[in-house]
Parts: structure tokens; C-alpha cells; sequence
């Protein structure tokens, strides 16, 4: 049964988890689904449901198609479109808004397990570029995602939204390191009988199709580096090959999310 | 000599072009290039210049860099970044901001003379997604690019932002029509001796690598819908080929940006 409480007082309590969200969704160390398509994620995912709010249909529909799905004593709080603007600080046209908890990181371990192909990330501090990597993963048969420094929280609302909610069901972890300590992690995963990919724009790299070339039965790590500074020489080094996605003459690197979305593709192609 | 005015009354008339650019761009029939990346690429384009507007170092270090190349009486405005704030209604951090003048649109003869490659797009309406067609498609060699009915603007400030400038580089032109005469504008690009291929998600597309395998001699349009509805079948019916990239169990489709990158990186590897 669910368990659906109208709410009319925008200073209850029990919206404290989405007030003023628009500003400060990261400092609650919780995730938030936005839409129908993503609240489905969320409730099919390993991230405990705490709440469910939303109006009118897209409340009806969602709760029709997931409602069985939801635990036992998760609330359902119906509120109008007007009342949930006004505590989440933004027009929530979407209708619909699920917060869920943050379970225990997984390990490296835990995402490499029957894995066939990683991105590792290094340094993409762009919640949007996180999102669309993510998507992009999803899309292509992508297993997990590792991060190592410097990279955004994948978990932020707006990282959770353009990703339309894959990063609720790709796993990811953190491997560990800056530096030299970073070097080692990857050549740990490379001793594992990974094969490390870095994706670079320099000249001295070989074409993304050659690197990957005969890897088909291999497990495979795509390495991207932030835009702008690309990949640290420690990432570097500890791979097996450096690739580039060709270039015309006269035009600059492509978008991060991009260039992983080509070398996901890439290696989807020989698969 | 170029010609260097300092502005420090908000209401000057000469900053009448800037007035208010976060809401009114598109109305100004103008063109707005910001950053002096994309100012350089304004200055070297077949858009004429009205005026370039700046502070500080990124003013100098411009106007040292394409001065020259700045037509005679071209006015350079140096004002304040708060000044330049208040007139633009917001903070431009970039430093520099150069208007240009909308020039004769091209004809599709112009745009398809002597290409190899080009894109075409139909019902594309969001100015971000416009942009990064064109910074891909300069990226990965495309030569132009045609829009059908329902695409947006490319020189809304957005896009011209977006595509790091390259909408003032790469040719575009409108085909003409809807329904069956667009059905028949295209089918003249293919009596034309130009391999149509429609990307789409439907089930029933080829691999997008066999719909270009063999075709490395001949020329190539790209179709690409709007997110959501896609091509229509007018569109595609005029095609020679309908084309997908494989998407993994329980995925949604690319954005139409990233799958068109992804087009372009499969058009380029076989060339």
C-alpha cells in the first residue's frame, strides 16, 4: 500500500530534505530524481528511496507504474506544482521528484567484477560532462566507472538529470591516488589484464580504432582527462597506449563527454 | 590604425548593439561572438564587423593578435567589466565581446560546392545541441551543413558560443520545404550524386558503419532529427539508407549532438 500524504504548508517538516534544493543539493548527502523517467531509475536502483513528492498525473501515472515497487512506509507526498517551487526554490515542471539515500560507495572490486569495459576519469570537474559520460556509458555498453582525483560528484542533481538517471544504475567507485600513488593504481588494473587506454588530442598518439585493435577479447579502460589540461603524465604512463580521435586542421579538441562518447562507440564496434 | 574609443556612460547609444544581450540577442538580427577565441574566428570569417567591446589584458592581447585584421573604422570599445555587465545585463567574464553583421545567407550551391561530407538537419530546436553540430562537425571534417524546417537559429549567441565559433566558418544553408517538396529537396541532393543516410534509433536501421562502408569515394549527407521525434518519413523516405548506432538493452538514444559526432567519426575513419 502506499502510503500518500497530502502536504500544504510549505514550512513542514517533511519537505526539509528538498528546500531550497536549487542551491544546496549537494550539501545534503542525498541523491535527487527529477521526472518520471528518472524517479523509475531511482526506484529500480540500490539507492534506498526516502521520498516521493510530486502533483497532479505525472504523480498518478508514476505511481501506478512503480507504486508496487516502492517499500513499505516509503511516504508519497502530494503537494501542488505551486507549493513545490516555492520549498525547492525552482519551477519543478517535470511534476515529479523522488530523494533517495547514498548507500556505502562500492569498491573498485565491486565495479571491475565481470566487467568487459571501464572509463576511468581524471579531473572532469563538470557536473554537466559527468552526466553525459554516464549517458553516454550506459548507451554503449559501458560496465562501471572509475574516478580518480579531481572529478565531480556524479551524484549531484545535475549530474543525475542529464545522465537521465544511468548514474544511479552504472556502478563507480573511486581508485585511489594522486601522482605517483595514482600511477600505481592503474598499473594494478593493468597487472589485472586490463588493457589502459588513455585518450589524449597529441600528435604522438595513435588512432582510437588502432588502440583498440585486436583488444576485443582484452577488458579495456578508457582513460579521459578534464577539459583543458587533459590527462596528468602519472594516468598516462601507467597505460598501455595513448590514442587521439583525429582531428581537422585548425579546430580544437572535442567535448570531453564527446571524445568518451567516441571511443565508447569505438570500442562497441568491434564487439 | 585601430581605432580605440573609451566608453564610461552606460547610456551611450554606441553600445545600443550590446543592450541588454541575456534577453534580446536573437531580435538584433546581429551576430555576437564572445571570448577572444570566437572573436578571432568573427575577425577571420565572411561576417563583417561592427564593433569589438572589451576590458583589460584580453583587450590588448586581442587587438595585438587581429588588430590588423580589423577593417579600417572598425570602432574598439574600452569600458569596464562593470559597465560592460550593466549594458549586457550579465557578468561577461570573457573580456571581450565583437558584433558582426548577418551577411547574404548562402545558397545550398554554395555550401555543397566542393564538399566532401556535409550534415543535414531537421527539427533540431535546441541552440546548445545546433552548436555542438557544428564544433563536431568542423572537428571531424564535415564541410557544411543544410537545415530543414524546425532548426534553430545557429547565430543565436548560445550557439555561436556553443560551437567555439565555428557557425561562423563551417557553410549553412536552408533547403527548402516541408512534407513531400522537402521530401523532393532532398531527393535533388541525391540526383546529385550525394549518398543519403537517415540516422535514426528504429530497430530496423542498419549499423551506421555498413551504411557508409563502400561509400569512401562518394559523397555524403548525414541526416539528423530532433531529439524526441526524430526525422520524419518524408525525410527519411528520401534517403538511401537508414542508419542507427546500436544502443545497449534498457538505454534511450543519444543526444542528437553526440550521435551525430559519432556519424561524423564513423564518416571520417573509413576516409
Amino acid at each position: 500500500m502506499t502510503h500518500r500524504i497530502t502536504i500544504t504548508n510549505p514550512l513542514d517538516p517533511r519537505l526539509d530534505d528538498i528546500r531550497d534544493l536549487k542551491h544546496s543539493d549537494a550539501k545534503k548527502d542525498l541523491v535527487f530524481a527529477e521526472g518520471p523517467l528518472v524517479c523509475g531509475r531511482l526506484v529500480e536502483s540500490r539507492f534506498p528511496v526516502r521520498s516521493v513528492i510530486g502533483f497532479g498525473g505525472r504523480l498518478d501515472t508514476f505511481l501506478a507504474d512503480f507504486g508496487e515497487r516502492l517499500p513499505e512506509g516509503v511516504p508519497v507526498y502530494e503537494v501542488t506544482r505551486e507549493l513545490l517551487g516555492e520549498v525547492a526554490g525552482y519551477d519543478m515542471h517535470r511534476g515529479l521528484l523522488a530523494v533517495g539515500e547514498r548507500p556505502e560507495p562500492l569498491s573498485v572490486a565491486d565495479v571491475i567484477d565481470g566487467a568487459r569495459t571501464v572509463v576511468v576519469l581524471e579531473g572532469v570537474g563538470d557536473h554537466e560532462n559527468i552526466g553525459s559520460i554516464f549517458r553516454n556509458a550506459a548507451g554503449m555498453s559501458v560496465d562501471g566507472v572509475l574516478f580518480g582525483a579531481g572529478t565531480a560528484d556524479p551524484l549531484y542533481r545535475r549530474s543525475v538529470r542529464v545522465s537521465m538517471g544511468h548514474v544511479l544504475r552504472t556502478p563507480f567507485a573511486h581508485l585511489d591516488g594522486t601522482g605517483t600513488t595514482w600511477q600505481r593504481s592503474l598499473e594494478q588494473l593493468r597487472d589485472a589484464g586490463w588493457w589502459l587506454v588513455s585518450l589524449t588530442p597529441d600528435d604522438g598518439a595513435v588512432h582510437i580504432k588502432e588502440a583498440l585493435a585486436g583488444r576485443e577479447e582484452q577488458k579495456v579502460a578508457l582513460l579521459v582527462g578534464g577539459e583543458g589540461p587533459g590527462l596528468t603524465e602519472h594516468a598516462m604512463r601507467a597505460t598501455d597506449v595513448r590514442a587521439k580521435i583525429p582531428m581537422a586542421e585548425g579546430t580544437d579538441s572535442l567535448n570531453v563527454a564527446t571524445s568518451a562518447a567516441i571511443a565508447f562507440y569505438e570500442r562497441a564496434r568491434g564487439l
